[in-house]
């Protein structure tokens, strides 16, 4: 060889070369060149890998599932790699190879008399939801990252989302899931069936197991008729104890139609204001107040006319109960989407303009969100003077995202010796009620250790002893979810 | 000791004397007393048992389980006994303890904006239908049992019945449930929550487990709001493609408040004249044809004069179509009790009546009832002359109850030489249409065998390193949902 006074070449991994004979050479890379596979969404955490592989069909998983088990090399499922708990991404050892799901997205079948659809875990939400649509079917679960993430993402997290409270979250759209186990068997439960009591419930198992169980490759989801009509109406309310008279009034009145009930503090649709002044608002924002604001969406199966009518009367009806202070339904499909817009993307566009903050992704009995928002709120407000308060959530499910962002004013040095305090007092004050630190975004990282405080010994031991049946060496997704 | 001629008595067993320091001596007893315990409700499984114990806390429960384990005491949990595979009823050896849930009966809260109720697992079902109900609100499980089963039974079989199709089966109504693990330790897992990803859903995995993995001793279950009006109508269509068009059709037009889509099979409409005349049917039954009844409920959320207009809007378009033959809408609840009794009682009755039939719980994709109801249908009558087919089913739900009566005049002798034949040609019709042989009463004993046939070995591991994880001595249930 000659002399040359360039770095030595590092030998080729001989884990690569053996992934490429699987899946291609373009489609297994090493690590150091896998660029945004190795941070998550929020950039909270950085990772290392040794490769990224992408396979293309579930064969192709199930062989490369076997190849890195034989080599006790972990193994880290990626989607859209837009989840908010770092699920997703390695940790910063490089011994891990990410497993990503970019081509392994057919749409697989749709049965129109059976009401379902077959997706490959790395079909996009959106792709799903159109395929629905274009054979004229609802497939519900709509999230906000719709447009990138993924339905194995989906399922690995039991997705939540704005319409759970009709339809259910990802679990409740799913009847069948095809997974690769730890050995590297292919696991065929794509069944499409409402009713099947064969044995034990291993679909729900590995749905919201974030991967640390098994590989979904593949689902069979339940579709729904296309609703006739949407209606979509923007409120203000005096006190949250009036939101959720409201809810209770909703879905008595409203029954099986009503498809969204959101909230929003009035602290957060004034920072929409303050740091968002281009958006139009429904409402012009007040002094600070005791004012909610509550997004309300019906999904009619029998007509326009019928829907607008029957959102006009319950109103009215609640109007004159004194639980809404005003009202508007929306006149057009434009209009509607300035108020989902605002949900969507206002709320995160202002918080982002204003700095880093403490988010928690909590739910609780529909009973006890009152005197959460109260207490917890006057407990923060004097452990933490000037911290504000800036709470949306999916009120018909229980489920808060309840950020906390410092003082106006307080520098960024401030975290460093309050972060710890506030989310303790947080998450003790929801569990203290009987809720869950863990909503609807997963565990990921993030929540490891908030779990294993949280969680009964009990329950965790119930956890591990499944982990070790399904996951004998470790190898699936580890550090999340569990702590390794 | 005075000699005496009378058989000695046998000593006392130590484990009654140890059970009924826990429950109280009433509520042990031993097994040779222990009656219609030991049988299952069609008396086709009679059993042993050391002992009967029948603990009134989920603490007491936690003890027995404690004591049983330590002495290797295999424990049988029993509900209601109305289990129809066998599920309940110990084995012949004797060894088992029953553990019975008749006092463990509380209705232990109701939470009415949440909307919840939190139930111990010997409540009997129409006991919290009632209870629901006394709060204005629905607990829409519903079973031909439900004056005698229980919500333990229910959740350990994932019961389903005849509201599935709108709003599921069991698992689909229960948010938490508590269980008692094989360490006899207490899982708290009775929560009332809408969204909650906080760990493995180890709720699922214990519901329909059959006792097999844990002892459920309480659940939180969802209620419903009650609907403003329930109308009932009972069709006459010609073909099961027109029911299944029918069927289509509902789900798009009535949308949400489509409850019920039930269908029973001329044959089975004529046995129940032939056999039960004493009964007035809803038509005349015709000569043999390819005619098929269909039940049908909606539940509105508006009123009666709506739901009726629906149903008069949405049927006169199916007799448009063809789809629909002749319709009778019930005028009163009276007429809709007659058409629901024909179905919960009425084609039992005949059944009982015309002698043993071999019964099987299945279920299909909807998009394949009608070319299984065919092919199947030929198949058995090409291989069993003279076999008499019935069949009736929640069709929205893709659940077919399908027996298979002996012809006419055949000895009881009979089913010796081809039972296994007739139930082998079923099995296997609907598992290759992508189906299940277990769809709603569970597997229990009877399908032991059958499931373990036709179960991918790929599941039946993964479903056996569960049990060896949660349960690794084997002693809850055994030879249930698994062979021991």
């Amino acid at each position: 060889m000659p002399i040359s006074s360039a770095r030595p070449r590092p030998a080729p991994d001989p884990l690569l070369a053996a992934l490429q004979a699987i899946v291609g050479e373009a489609h297994a890379i090493p690590g150091d060149a896998a660029g945004d596979a190795l941070v998550d969404q929020l950039r909270r955490y950085v990772g290392q890998a040794r490769a990224v592989v992408r396979p293309a069909t579930t064969a192709e998983v199930a062989e490369v599932v076997r190849l890195l088990v034989a080599e006790g090399v972990p193994i880290v499922p990626q989607g859209g790699n837009t989840g908010l708990m770092g699920g997703a991404t390695p940790d910063a050892e490089g011994a891990a190879v990410v497993l990503s799901f970019a081509r392994l997205n057919r749409i697989r079948a749709i049965d129109l008399d059976n009401d379902t659809i077959t997706v490959e875990a790395g079909a996009i939400l959106s792709v799903v939801q159109d395929a629905a649509r274009d054979a004229n079917r609802l497939f519900p679960l709509s999230l906000p990252s719709q447009g990138s993430c993924t339905i194995g993402g989906n399922l690995a997290t039991n997705a939540g989302g704005t319409q759970v409270l009709r339809f259910g979250n990802t679990r409740a759209l799913t009847l069948g899931i095809e997974v690769v186990t730890a050995e590297g068997e292919v696991w065929d439960g794509l069944r499409g069936l409402r009713k099947d009591n064969a044995g034990y419930d291993l679909r729900d198992l590995f749905i919201g197991a974030e991967g640390t169980l098994g590989i979904i490759t593949a689902a069979t989801l339940r579709l729904l008729p296309l609703p006739a009509a949407q209606v979509t109406a923007f409120l203000e309310v005096e006190g949250i104890e009036s939101a959720i008279a409201l809810l209770r009034r909703a879905r008595k009145d409203f029954g099986a139609s009503l498809t969204t009930f959101e909230i929003i503090s009035d602290a957060t649709y004034r920072l929409v204001a303050a740091r968002v002044p281009e958006r139009r608002l429904p409402f012009p924002p007040g002094a600070a107040s005791d004012r909610w604001y509550v997004l309300i969406e019906i999904f009619d199966d029998e007509s326009e006319e019928h829907a607008r009518a029957a959102l006009e009367r319950i109103l009215g009806d609640a109007i004159a109960a004194g639980e809404v202070a005003d009202a508007l339904i929306a006149a057009s499909i434009a209009q509607s989407r300035t108020f989902w817009d605002l949900r969507e993307h206002g709320l995160g566009e202002a918080q982002k303009r204003d700095g880093w903050n403490a988010k928690h992704d909590l739910s609780l009995p529909i009973s006890r969100i009152a005197d959460f928002i109260r207490e917890t709120g006057d407990a923060l407000r004097a452990a933490f003077p000037g911290v504000r308060i800036l709470v949306h959530g999916h009120a018909g499910d229980g489920n808060l995202h309840y950020h906390i962002a410092k003082p106006e004013g307080a520098p960024e040095s401030y975290w460093a010796t309050h972060e710890t305090g506030i989310r303790t007092l947080v998450h003790d004050a929801t569990v203290a009620r009987g809720g869950s630190i863990c909503a609807e975004h997963g565990v990921g990282q993030l929540k490891v250790h908030a779990l294993a405080h949280y969680k009964t010994p009990v329950e965790l031991a119930l956890m591990r002893r499944i982990k070790a049946a399904l996951d004998p060496q470790g190898l699936f997704n580890p550090g999340k979810v569990l702590s390794s």
